[in-house]
């Protein structure tokens, strides 16, 4: 899965035979591009777990890398939500997570702990797992243009299960957190910006120099230095995982209720799962699909 | 109490000889409004706890209702602060509150807890005990022209009850809630906005469509998505209620002191507790009743 | 070392005779002026504990003092970062501090939790102590034009001792105080407004009315009205002695690897520790001594 060449462009669209879905460059030994590609939209499912818990097990034993950066080679979306056509067979055979957690809070809460600087670089839709990887990322730098953010599930009747309940409140106070859990609605970069919910939102043309920068200063840094930092700041700033822990299994209680199967239908119907006009406006959607 | 006339216009500020002063709507099964309405300026006391009692249960045990908005009749006033001329035999005889609060405070944390999305829509002042029932809500918008948000109370010798030293550093952090306890002035919406005081603050003219377009898109959801996620939210932000109970003891003792006595009689003869300039400035007026 | 003289002007420059670096100026008994002048860009060092130390023991015992101001008479400096030129008998010798922390985060710690209010006034560059300082204080006000924070350690090869680590996550969140302390560059102020970094950026020209203004304000309130309060959002927003107790190791330990010798030599061949560009542009400079 590890793609050894630092010369190739990171933002080629087309990986070839692959399979890849998340391209890891390694720009540098001390810095790691990683480029999410799943066409048509980037939702995210059971299928990319292993290669998603591959690259977060790379991140923790590297003794070289000291930072990340988390992108996307599809436009206007950075990652989406979870994807609610997959199979039973789809769901891999992961061992148990080394957190106790269930295999994708487990690789998020390992991302959070990591001794690398983990930057979320959000152009496009951060929705549902998007939101939550950026969540458990260190830092979040959103276009002002084109990035939004949302955590839409509630929307759908469903509970959210990648640790947002845990980890928005911490960082947006619980005032903006139940806005964004419980109103589901799209959450432009400027308005992001405001909340806190990403460090700040930037102009479209400087996104790209900007975060380019902070990781290449990052990586000039001492490895050590940013371990014990990183791991001070944990102390103060991270849920526990026995916080965490229930949130997944309220997600999948949630799906198999007739209230979230009657809501996701009727946004199936109107194009869920496809490019289009609803994985492009999902938070006006969710509002319609349960109105009287 | 409960004025189950759906059709009555909230804004209505005649409410006849019923004595209500929180009128409860409920614009649907899913939505209810609670406005307030204690001429001249909305000063809240002990007379009003058994209405505001009954309001709560009502959101906590009724089935069908998700969201609950509090805004006010009166121009200029959303809630201020509490009633200082209120007579001991004002002071309801309830039965000791689920919580083991103090009446006041045990209504507030019953609020943030219960499985129901409660939104501050403020307009005028919210001081004092206006700020507290605010801050105990899930969300707040605010008039960018026209809401005052403060905790006044240092100002005049005393300590705030109602909850805001354990609510606002959660909210806006260590400096700021210092700042709005300590410094007891007035904080416009925008500078609420700014902190964290509100989610946001919205021009005037568009504040009323904006929470009714959320209230209801909240009310299209389902209950138990709603109900669940929140309570996970409730872990990471609310304040457990041992931390909440010394505020109102801290008030009570406050009151009796001659500092908040000579400071209370200043602000009366002023014209404290009566429509007019003090009570519309309240951050100016504690700032000349200690000054030597 | 305390200036009793009120009428002295608080931006003279010239002590005299008296070594003093922190003037302490009795505005009136309820409000103090601590003025740092230690020339030329008021690095902080070890021979300046013994007279902070002295400036927090007066806070903490004094009776009638209600706040106290912390500005500088440097022009372009707040204080910077500690003192890496320091001999090893410039160490005071100290008593063990109240907390159990060794000297620098004992005082931060008392100052934080004194019966006073501390409010910073940061024109000029608070970085590394001048941060941590500042993070100690109850209140930041920053010039919009002239402040500039940062915890510039990581880029040194350093781990921050003063307490950043367990105050800034809880003021700004994780993900900006990963930025601030992982990015170790510059914070102007209005980013530092925005981030919640200060209560609030103000223009240069407004800045030393309205703290004075505010300062005043506070001094005219009850003292003891003021102290609970205050002890009552101690509770949710102060990080345990516990918790920052290993930064100051870090750091020290830090100081002593090849990692950040390389470092700081490199920084002091171009000017550290001396008026000029290195000082004035920090960030910047820790961004290339590392770089291949």
């Amino acid at each position: 899965m590890v793609n050894s060449n630092e010369q190739q462009n990171y933002r080629m669209k087309a990986f070839g035979d692959t399979g890849t879905k998340f391209r890891l460059e390694r720009r540098s030994p001390a810095y790691w591009r990683v480029t999410f590609d799943i066409p048509p939209v980037n939702i995210f499912g059971p299928k990319n777990l292993p290669e998603l818990n591959e690259i977060v097990t790379s991140i923790e034993t590297d003794e070289q890398v000291k930072v990340v950066v988390f992108d996307s080679a599809i436009e206007g979306f950075f990652i989406t939500h979870y994807n609610f056509l997959a199979k039973p067979e789809d769901e891999p055979n992961l061992p148990p997570g080394r957190t106790g957690l269930q295999p994708l809070p487990d690789m998020l809460a390992r991302l959070s702990r990591a001794s690398v600087v983990s930057i979320a670089l959000i152009r496009g839709r951060a929705t549902g797992v998007g939101s939550e990887l950026a969540l458990a990322s260190d830092m979040r730098f959103a276009s002002r243009e084109k990035a939004i953010l949302s955590q839409w599930e509630v929307g759908a009747g469903l509970v959210p299960g990648g640790g947002p309940m845990a980890r928005l409140p911490r960082l947006i106070g619980r005032g903006r957190a139940l806005e964004v859990l419980l109103g589901a609605d799209d959450i432009p970069g400027d308005l992001a910006e405001l909340y806190g919910y990403v460090n700040r939102a930037l102009p479209d043309a400087e996104l790209d120099s900007f975060v380019e920068a902070l990781a290449k200063r990052i990586a000039s840094f001492d490895k050590q230095a940013i371990t014990e930092t990183k791991r001070l700041v944990d102390i103060a700033s991270l849920p526990t995982d026995a916080e965490i822990v229930p949130e997944w299994g309220a997600f999948i209680a949630s799906v198999g209720r007739p209230a979230s199967q009657t809501r996701l239908k009727a946004l199936m119907e109107r194009g869920f799962h496809r490019a289009g006009d609803v994985e492009n406006r999902l938070g006006y959607y969710v509002g319609q699909v349960g109105a009287s």
